[in-house]
């Protein structure tokens, strides 16, 4: 089934600086668990992706120098030359489906508990980390600016190295770029603080070295918080200012809202889907460069909306991607009803800010795409596909069982359910709370495909004893 | 200066099996934070150990399989023949100094967060894991049984692949083969639970099997902690049974107590040196193997003592072999006052219980010898020996720094001080506190070693300001 004409301008390729975007969806950046030291891991992850239709996918938060460790926490890590071959197994994945690949290059300043390294954080000034515990910088010198920026020029060389498409300076979050912005975490005498001038001076001067690194080989894109939603981070008139300064050095802009404290990665029980429509048409009237912005999304309606608004020239996608790497895919073949749609549950974001790989309540093969070999939407046929299968409980788990064994292709599947509906605790408590009506998502979706398959019965009413 | 001859019996060499012990040191497992996926770091901490004068150094917990996965805290891996390459490297550094290699082979039962694997825990019975939130297991059965000793049978393999002397099979703290043995965790009713010899069955087959797996390549240790202090766990007439039955199957047992809830790594504040004696006395009195313990020693006299009375036959140790490396070749040289003693602060298990590599208070080279190139013993002269150096504050960091300054040969080094004593938060007060005496270590080391060095000038009493 082709695509409705509706959708077609989410196909429409989109130039950023020496690069060209193939549709308008993106996997902005997204922690993985996998960093650059599970290489095998993170290019399965982000290759799926690029697979399912994505025209870019990124890696995670890429560190450019121990003094930026995240540890125990997992970024990616560009910190000499040895990490070039993992990374670049990543790119050569990805581009092996036809997109593009980017890297978030960071450095976090004071947001580093270091925990490895052992390297007390480089700030802006003395103000502690208000969100990791006990975690207090020093108050950067004009030879530790210096030597940062050195560290971005070099990460940038590597990123070219590695073959990377696209190359962020992550200026979000509450990160570095960020410290030095924000009036909260820079208390500075020097010309790195005081104006709004003197506090953007390291994120301009930033842009121009990695610009100057990478030659025109790749795209800058800069990522930025417009809106820090606490006092800790950027307030939506400097974030505006900085992007109309800074727009002859940027590609392309990445535009969210929050920090640390706030906002990021909102839960669906408190944003709904693109909750930041406000604050992107805000940065499309400041800038003359392309626009990515992230929501959740998963309506390619609202994706439509929000390109023809003039909201964003791009959708991005960080668990949207997750929960379903063919999205674009499935858009483009008109295949709407087999989207599984991000639940907003946040149990992504849960296990890597634990160190942990990430997992997906809706989608039980992110992140096992190399490990185990699972693929979201490709299944081999059972070695017992004569068999029959029963299948006793339908909530999440009984569902999921039952739909992969259809899948399998096994002879009859037959799904038993005491009660007179199937979806267990999600679909019949859960989902009823307030904010949370978005994990019936997690039921919908299987209670569609399971009446795809006609090998699968489902049966309800029926309780089953030992015998 | 050589060593006293009271000292001599320490430096007996001790046959254990098919190998033999140059001395009676012995670096018993410990955790690392480096596993098998930092081979560089895991390598060089025991080898610098080796160096030291150990007779045998031990890697941490190792992995049978996936199953037992102690992620996110960080065990070393022998889960395919992949593994083998990283830990032979440590084999290959420790026995550059003429050490044997050890491996404790490692199942985990109920206690395995398994946040990598996501695999449910096996175990005797469905008892959850009294240490980690959340981790309940599913029961172990035959099936469960007749893999869970290939396993061990393939681990031992690649040990021996891996070029180690000794391989552990580690039964203690309150791990898999303990689960089985204890009446806490274990309530089959099969014939791996009931009677004493049902539930140690497991434990002689797991035995048996490695043992002959190994086929007289290696000697085979055996850890057992046995007395639990608290319900979770082996109590000393079991643990003594055990000993007894499985005397012909072990070359060396390595005995200690405690569980996950109490006693293992005892702090100093209320576990004095060799206050594990008792125990060890009575497992002595069970067996005919030669018997390792630990009990934070180092004092060489305690040692003698310790082995003179039939307690032990090997002194083990663990946090003070990561405080000084070279504790085994101080004695033999007679430099009793050059002993960096451990002070029990417990950081370094404090660390790798979070995930993360270890730190040592008193030794600031411990887990960096490979990384950072740093060593215990040796230093290199500075490139600006030349300089006169000033040190500003003597509490422990400044004490350390006018050490390594006068030791990289700087022409002077002025440690001034404006209190009356040198010593500073660890000395004038955390030492004084009740429990806390041995912390005073941190001092006293540092204080004689600072007055052996003729270009280190320490002042007192005198303030400076920014003039």
């Amino acid at each position: 089934m082709p695509r409705e004409d509706r959708y077609d301008i989410l196909f429409e390729p989109v130039t950023i600086g020496p690069k060209v975007l193939r549709n308008r969806f993106f996997q902005v950046p997204h922690c993985s668990g996998y960093g650059s030291e599970r290489p095998g891991a993170q290019a399965g992850l982000r290759a799926t992706k690029a697979e399912g239709g994505w025209a870019a996918v990124s890696t995670e938060y890429c560190s450019i120098d121990p003094e930026s460790d995240a540890s125990p926490r997992i970024s990616a890590r560009i910190w000499d030359d040895d990490d070039i071959a993992n990374l670049r197994h990543l790119c050569q994945e990805v581009h092996s489906f036809g997109a593009l690949s980017a890297v978030e290059l960071w450095h976090g300043g004071v947001h580093n508990e270091a925990s490895e390294s052992r390297i007390p954080p480089p700030a802006p000034s003395q103000i502690p980390s208000e969100h990791y515990y006990m975690t207090t910088p020093r108050v950067m010198t004009d030879e530790d600016l210096d030597y940062v920026r050195s560290c971005w020029v070099s990460a940038a060389k590597r990123a070219t190295a590695a073959e990377f498409d696209i190359v962020y300076v992550y200026g979000g979050f509450s990160y570095l770029l960020t410290q030095f912005l924000s009036t909260y975490y820079n208390k500075r005498t020097d010309r790195y603080g005081g104006s709004f001038e003197n506090r953007a001076r390291l994120w301009l001067e930033t842009l121009e070295a990695v610009r100057s690194a990478v030659d025109g080989s790749c795209a800058i894109a800069c990522r930025i918080s417009v809106e820090a939603l606490s006092p800790a981070g950027i307030h939506i008139e400097e974030g505006l200012r900085l992007i109309e300064l800074a727009d002859d050095l940027v590609d392309l802009w990445d535009v969210n809202v929050g920090s640390y404290l706030a906002g990021d990665s909102g839960p669906s029980r408190s944003c709904p889907e693109n909750w930041q429509a406000h604050w992107a048409h805000e940065v499309k009237r400041h800038t003359r460069r392309p626009v990515v912005g992230v929501g959740r999304f998963v309506s390619p309606d609202i994706m439509v909306e929000a390109v023809r608004s003039g909201q964003l020239d791009i959708i991005g996608a960080a668990r949207p991607s997750i929960a379903d790497p063919f999205l674009p895919a499935k858009i483009e073949q008109g295949r709407l009803d087999d989207i599984r749609e991000c639940i907003g549950c946040n149990i992504c974001v849960a296990r890597v800010s634990y160190g942990l790989n990430l997992a997906c309540t809706q989608n039980a093969t992110a992140g096992e795409e190399y490990r185990r070999g699972w693929h979201p939407e490709k299944f081999s046929i059972a070695r017992n596909a004569e068999s029959d299968i029963l299948v006793v409980g339908s909530g999440a788990a009984g569902m999921e069982c039952a739909l992969v064994l259809g899948k399998r292709g096994l002879r009859r599947v037959h799904l038993v359910e005491m009660s007179s509906t199937i979806g267990g605790y999600v679909g019949r408590i859960a989902a009823t709370l307030p904010g949370l009506g978005e994990w019936a998502r997690v039921v919908n979706y299987r209670k569609i495909q399971l009446e795809k398959l006609k090998n699968v019965e489902v049966i309800t009413r029926l309780e089953l004893d030992t015998e």
